[in-house]
C-alpha cells in the first residue's frame, strides 16, 4: 500500500472539515481534529483516522450530539463537575480544564466528574497535558458493555480503559493508558477489518464460548478483562468511578434502539489531578527519573509510551504516514477534490 | 490440627498485650491489635496470626519504633500530609482520620499522603470504614522490592497492593484488596511454610529464571506483576502514589543492614475519599447494587470480599478457630499462662 506523508497540522484541518461537515460545531471540530491527528501521529491507529467513519455515523444518527456545550462548574473547592450534555468528553474536558487548574492550585488535588458525554478515543491526550504542568494525573472512562466479569458469562463492562501521567525531570512525561480488557476494541476491529485471528484467551463468542475470531468477538460476543479476577475487579472500579461517582451511566445501560450507525459510547468520565508537591516530595521529578532509571536498570527495556514518542517524533520530522486511498476518502469526506 | 475458637475480643487483648510486651505504645498495640484481629477473624489468613512473628521481630530490631507519634497535617482544604516518623501506616492513618473526613466533606475529596511510615497487613481495614460512611476510598502502598516489572529481571517494586471500598445499598460495602504481584509475599510465605508449590508464573530465582519454588522466590527471587506489562502498569502506579507523591521512599530504597529480623516494609501510602455525592448522583448506593446485581445476573458467582464477609459472619456467631498449638504460643507471647 503506497503511503503519503502528510504533517500534523495538514491532518488536523482535513479532520476538521470532516467533522464541521458532519453535525459538528466550529470549537468541537477543533478539539476533536486535534485529538484524533494526535492520535494518528503517535501511532495509536486504533484511535486515529480508523475512528473517523465511527464519528461520522454516530453525529449523522443523532445519537451524540456534536453540537452540545458543556457545562462545568466547580460545585465544591475539589470538585468539578461536567455536564456534557449529550456531547464529546473531549469537549466537557476542555471546558472544566481552567477549573481543575485552580482547583488543584488552591486546594492540592481535584476530582473532575464528566456525565453524559462520549469517549470514542484514547486517553492519554487527556491526561499528558497536566503532566507537562507538573501535575500527577489519572483518568478512568466506561463504554459499551463488551467485556464479561471474570467468571461471568454475559457482557457487563465497556473495554473501561485507565490512564495515567507523570511528570519526570529532563524527560517526557511518563503516560500509561490502558483498557481494562484484555485487548483495547479498537485493536479487535483492526484484527476483524484484517481478518487476522486475536490470541486465546482474549474473548467469547454470543454464547459465551472462548474464540479466536474477532467478527464473532464483535458479532455480540465479548471480551475478557485483562489479568484475570484482578483485572476484573480494576474494570469494576473503573466502572464506578466513571459510570456511579460521575452520575453519568453504566456501560449496560447503553441502548443505540433508535440511532442507526451509533458507535460512540455514552458513558460518564473521572479525572483525578494532584499535584505531587503538597507532599513532602519538594524533587518529585527527580525521584520519577530516578524510579526510570531504575526501570531501565532492572532490565525493562521498553517505558511505557516508548514507542508513542518516537512515532510523535518520527512524524514531527517526516510527517504522519497515510495510505493514499485512505488519504484520498478523507479529502472527499472533507470536500476537497481528490 | 485441633482447632479452638475464641471471640475477636479475646484475641484482640492477647494481641495487644503481645505489642504491648514489644516496645509498642499502648494507642499503637490497641491499632494493630484490631487490624490483626480483624483479618484473622475474616480469614484473611496471611495477614492474620501470621503475621505476630514478623511484628516483634520488626519491633524488636529497632527498625520500625512502635512508640512513634504521628503528625498528620491539613496542608491544604484537600491535602492531609502525613508524617508517620518510622512508626506504622495505621496509626499513622488514625491521627489522619478527622482530618480527613473534615477535607472531604468540605471539599467533596480529600488525599493522605502517609511517608514514613511501615504497612504490614491487608489493606481493606483502611478503606473500609470509609465506605461504612458513604464515602468512596482507594489507597495504594508500596513495599519491599520483591516483584520484577514486566520484561524486566530485577526486582524493583513490592507486592504494591491497591483497594478500594464503596458503599452499597441495603448491603456491605463493596471491598477490593488485592496485590498487584500475582500472588501476595504473605501467600508464598504461607506456601513456603507447607512446602508447597506455587503456580507456574508466580514468580522468579535470584538469577531471573521461573521458579514455582516459594523458597527460591523468597530467598533472593522475586515475584512477577499480574496480568502482564498491564498488571505492570498497575505496579508502576501504586510505587509513584505511595512512594513519591507522599514523598516517601520507593521499595527498592528499603535497607535492613543493621537491623537483624527486620521485616516490615518502610514505604509510603496514598489513600484518596471521595463523597460520591459531589457528583450528580443522588442515588449512589442504589445504583450500586444495581450494578452488583447486574454482576451476579452475568454469572459472576462471587463478588469480592464476599468470602471475606462469610468468616466474619462465622466467626461472630462461633469464635475465630485457632490451631491450638498456634495459640498456646500467642498466650506464652502476652506473658498468660499457657
Amino acid at each position: 500500500m503506497h503511503a503519503e506523508r502528510i504533517s500534523y497540522q495538514e491532518l488536523k484541518a482535513l479532520l476538521k472539515a470532516i467533522f464541521l461537515n458532519n453535525r459538528t460545531a466550529s470549537e468541537t471540530a477543533d478539539i476533536l481534529a486535534e485529538n484524533c491527528s494526535a492520535c494518528e501521529r503517535d501511532g495509536a491507529l486504533s484511535h486515529g483516522i480508523f475512528r473517523v467513519a465511527g464519528y461520522i455515523a454516530s453525529l449523522r444518527s443523532g445519537w451524540v450530539d456534536g453540537h452540545a456545550v458543556p457545562e462545568a462548574t466547580r460545585v465544591g473547592p475539589s470538585f468539578i463537575r461536567i455536564e456534557a450534555r449529550n456531547g464529546f468528553a473531549q469537549r466537557a474536558l476542555c471546558a472544566a480544564d481552567p477549573l481543575i487548574r485552580q482547583a488543584v492550585g488552591e486546594t492540592g488535588i481535584a476530582v473532575a466528574a464528566i456525565r453524559d458525554s462520549h469517549h470514542f478515543s484514547a486517553l492519554w491526550p487527556d491526561v499528558e497535558p497536566f503532566a507537562l504542568s507538573g501535575y500527577v494525573a489519572i483518568t478512568a472512562v466506561n463504554g459499551l458493555a463488551n467485556v464479561v466479569p471474570h467468571g461471568g458469562r454475559k457482557a457487563v463492562y465497556g473495554t473501561n480503559p485507565i490512564a495515567f501521567a507523570v511528570p519526570v525531570q529532563d524527560a517526557p512525561p511518563l503516560v500509561v493508558d490502558q483498557a481494562t480488557s484484555v485487548m483495547a476494541n479498537g485493536e479487535v476491529r483492526l484484527h476483524a477489518l484484517a481478518d487476522k485471528h486475536v490470541p486465546q484467551g482474549t474473548g467469547v463468542d454470543r454464547d459465551g464460548n472462548p474464540t479466536t475470531d474477532p467478527h464473532a468477538i464483535l458479532a455480540g460476543g465479548a471480551l475478557n478483562t485483562f489479568g484475570g479476577y484482578k483485572g476484573s475487579s480494576i474494570a469494576l472500579f473503573v466502572e464506578i468511578l466513571a459510570g456511579a461517582v460521575t452520575g453519568g451511566q453504566f456501560s449496560f445501560e447503553n441502548d443505540f434502539t433508535g440511532f442507526e450507525g451509533a458507535q460512540t459510547p455514552k458513558a460518564g468520565q473521572l479525572m483525578i489531578v494532584i499535584d505531587p508537591n503538597w507532599g513532602r516530595s519538594t524533587n518529585f521529578e527527580a525521584r520519577l527519573a530516578g524510579l526510570c532509571a531504575q526501570l531501565v536498570d532492572a532490565g525493562q527495556n521498553r517505558l511505557p509510551g516508548t514507542r508513542r514518542l518516537a512515532n510523535r517524533e518520527e512524524a514531527e520530522r517526516s510527517g504522519i504516514p497515510i495510505n493514499c486511498n485512505e488519504l484520498n476518502r478523507l479529502r472527499q469526506l472533507a470536500g476537497q477534490r481528490s
